[in-house]
């Protein structure tokens, strides 16, 4: 049976060269998470739906991918959900596991299934797929990689503090111009106790988000027909308008606040990770941003976002503290903080900027092409000191004719090509050719050892 | 909703330890595949059920996981299924997709979908997990590993010999002394073509493995039983006993297999690839082995396997030549010939002659004590210096209690704790402690860099 085979939509196959690149963005971050004293752990593809079912919202369970019960699953389905193809609440009855939709919840799971084992605080690292069947469009796709940093069992902000430097050290490793952008949950609430309106939190943050493109004006309309009143949308004007260094911000802000409680808190908190990152001397922009509002549904302090300043791009990282991750599972009061890089915006921008470094290949270093039996043997031979240097290389294994070798080789950009040819199985030498100066010259082993040794 | 979390049985969550374990096995494997010019592709978890299905025979089918529709997936289920609870015909009428089940069906997927891409030979390496819907047991897991190396689009012997110097490099790495067996599909196939019985097969290599524990009588009851004639019986005596050297075993396998066409083809292949790898000088021992029988489904040339020498434990690595790869998804003739090395078995292994290497470690080289604000921001100067040295430090987020933050360095075995207390905050220096030998010293930063750095 012959088919042309493809995968499923949304997903990707990654060729050599993507998998190089992608290897070298994965093992900058986990190099500088190791240099931090992180530790890394897996957990299984599949998760329990009891484990994840009722975690991400309503919406949020129609996109995990279920997995079938294995066997003969409609043995006691209910007779009336299959008489009325009632598929929701069939669900339950022939699915008992899903595909892990995020980092976060297994991690939950993790800490408190393992919580006899584990010494507190917890620093932890995680670089796996998920999987989430959303419509896939351009760079959305339903299976994609997280690679999540968190500290949990610790209210010490200097945990944020860790964070931002380590997301400074990845994206100076990266090359990446970044604003770290900061934002605390606090100020946020505070600002709606304010005004009044607890529940206009988002309207507000989307109008200040806007204010550079539309204008006061338009801004405080727009606050008008959310139903904010007028005294509200004068106490919110110095926000709105909120301009200048961070720590002129900071003032206004402090101004602001000066009569909630949970907000001065957060001008605290916000006040120590400012001050302590500056003295540490990063790289990045450090901005401070009102408007920051991801995950407000689960930070409860810190909220931090990443764009890169010279390529157009959403958010390449974020991440905010939260009080309450494991009580879901009957663990209350653990506190922890967390980032999340996205690789594959990451992926673009260093595609984009051109910034993968010259090595990042999938070839060996030389290719030895291949004349015959005898030719082939010796190659061997001279390989295998090669390797034994940390010299990858290859041979062509069939004498096939010298253009297909030399496609072969083209086509995997091998910077020297290597031939043994009659006189150099006589004389023990190596023909060695340069693929990008196209200089050849004629070596011992040893002397090649010597040129293309790192 | 308190619930107790678990994982799904025969899954696996890896704790810090386990996976820095891992990671030494994956990255010693992946660093051999690179030296000796192999490329890294990833295929996603799911792939469409019209490429998993009828690829792993009819039990194989039932060890796919499958993932479930989304939406409502009864809507165009037929009635009649559903009346009927025939979970066997409705699975493919609310599944598309399954979980991969091995990575030489989505390889061969992925040859054929981007053939027009791929220069031949194509010599990938992939490691990744796989699912399988297996009663889960003592060391077997619903979820695994597999690490592959394949060269499709080649003939050449050469492969062969660059595979089995894989292995060898690979364990010489990891300390194991191991056993390469060979065997060739052709010699088997030539042997049953000499007793007249080509559907004994199975029942010859059988035979051969049990010939040490029960002796030549009794195996040759058994092969009476299984309807062997006499004269088979007689044929087979010098297979049966077959001793000594692998070349003195070629050569009673020469005389043996004299009147067959491909048994003789598979002798001269197996005296190619036993003389090269003999020339080449392999660490470890290389055993012709006509027992060996795996894969013969599919396997139609050199057959190979590897037994750990020092422990009690089955096959750690295994592989062969196949010649029709592709043809399933119609593109046939392509020969290939790959290894599989078993991970979770490899991971047993090391654990039971303790051969990881000393700094297989999850934590990292230095903590830093937390005594207080003005402490904890000198020690961050600090830490900032030794990981721009690339040595790994952490200090403790809080200012907790002494015995706490030593119980987190001891759980985590931290080679260093340093501290900083009222004098060190005084003179800038940094009293650093070895919690191996107990010695304590005060140092500079730089002074500490030179010690920690490796």
């Amino acid at each position: 049976m012959a088919q042309k085979p493809s995968i499923p939509k949304g997903t990707r196959d990654f060729s050599p060269i993507e998998m190089a690149k992608r290897n070298y963005i994965f093992n900058t971050i986990k190099d500088v998470f190791l240099l931090y004293g992180f530790q890394q752990i897996e957990t299984p593809a599949m998760e329990n739906l009891s484990t994840l079912m009722g975690k991400y919202g309503e919406e949020g369970d129609k996109l995990l991918f279920k997995i079938l019960n294995s066997g003969d699953y409609l043995k006691n389905a209910p007779e009336e959900l299959l008489g009325e193809r009632d598929s929701l609440h069939l669900t339950n009855k022939i699915s008992e596991k899903g595909l892990r939709y995020d980092l976060t919840v297994p991690f939950a799971r993790y800490v408190v299934q393992h919580r006899n084992d584990l010494q507190m605080p917890f620093k932890r690292y995680q670089i796996q797929p998920v999987w989430r069947a959303d419509r896939p469009q351009r760079g959305r796709y339903r299976e994609f990689y997280q690679c999540d940093a968190d500290i949990v069992g610790s209210d010490s902000l200097i945990n944020e503090i860790e964070l931002v430097s380590i997301i400074d050290e990845v994206f100076g490793r990266f090359g990446v111009n970044i604003a770290i952008k900061l934002n605390n949950r606090k100020i946020l609430s505070g600002i709606a106790e304010v005004i009044g309106a607890p529940d206009k939190l988002i309207d507000i943050t989307v109008a200040i988000d806007k204010i550079d493109k539309i204008g006061l004006d338009n801004v405080n309309a727009e606050l008008r027909e959310k139903g904010l009143t007028e005294e509200a949308i004068e106490t919110l004007k110095p926000l709105l308008t909120l301009a200048g260094t961070n720590e002129e911000k900071m003032t206004t802000l402090s101004t602001l606040l000066a009569s909630s409680e949970t907000g001065m808190k957060g001008i605290e908190e916000m006040t120590y990770v400012l001050d302590h990152v500056k003295e540490l001397g990063l790289k990045s922009t450090i901005e401070l941003d009102v408007s920051l509002a991801r995950g407000l549904n689960y930070y409860t302090g810190t909220i931090l976002e990443v764009k890169a300043l010279d390529v157009e791009m959403g958010s390449i990282t974020g991440g905010g503290r939260y009080d309450n991750l494991t009580g879901v599972f009957g663990m209350p009061g653990l506190s922890g903080v967390g980032i999340s890089f996205g690789a594959d915006r990451i992926f673009d921008v260093l595609n984009t900027l051109d910034l993968y470094p010259a090595d990042t290949t999938a070839s060996a270093r030389v290719l030895f092409v291949n004349f015959g039996e005898a030719e082939a043997m010796m190659s061997l031979k001279h390989i295998k000191k090669l390797r034994a240097a940390g010299i990858s290389a290859e041979l062509y294994p069939d004498s096939a004719k010298m253009k297909k070798q030399m496609a072969y080789a083209n086509d995997r950009k091998v910077p020297f090509v290597a031939i043994i040819g009659d006189n150099e199985l006589k004389d023990g030498t190596i023909a060695v050719k340069n693929m990008v100066t196209g200089e050849q010259q004629s070596l011992t082993v040893e002397a090649m050892v010597e040129l293309l040794g790192e």
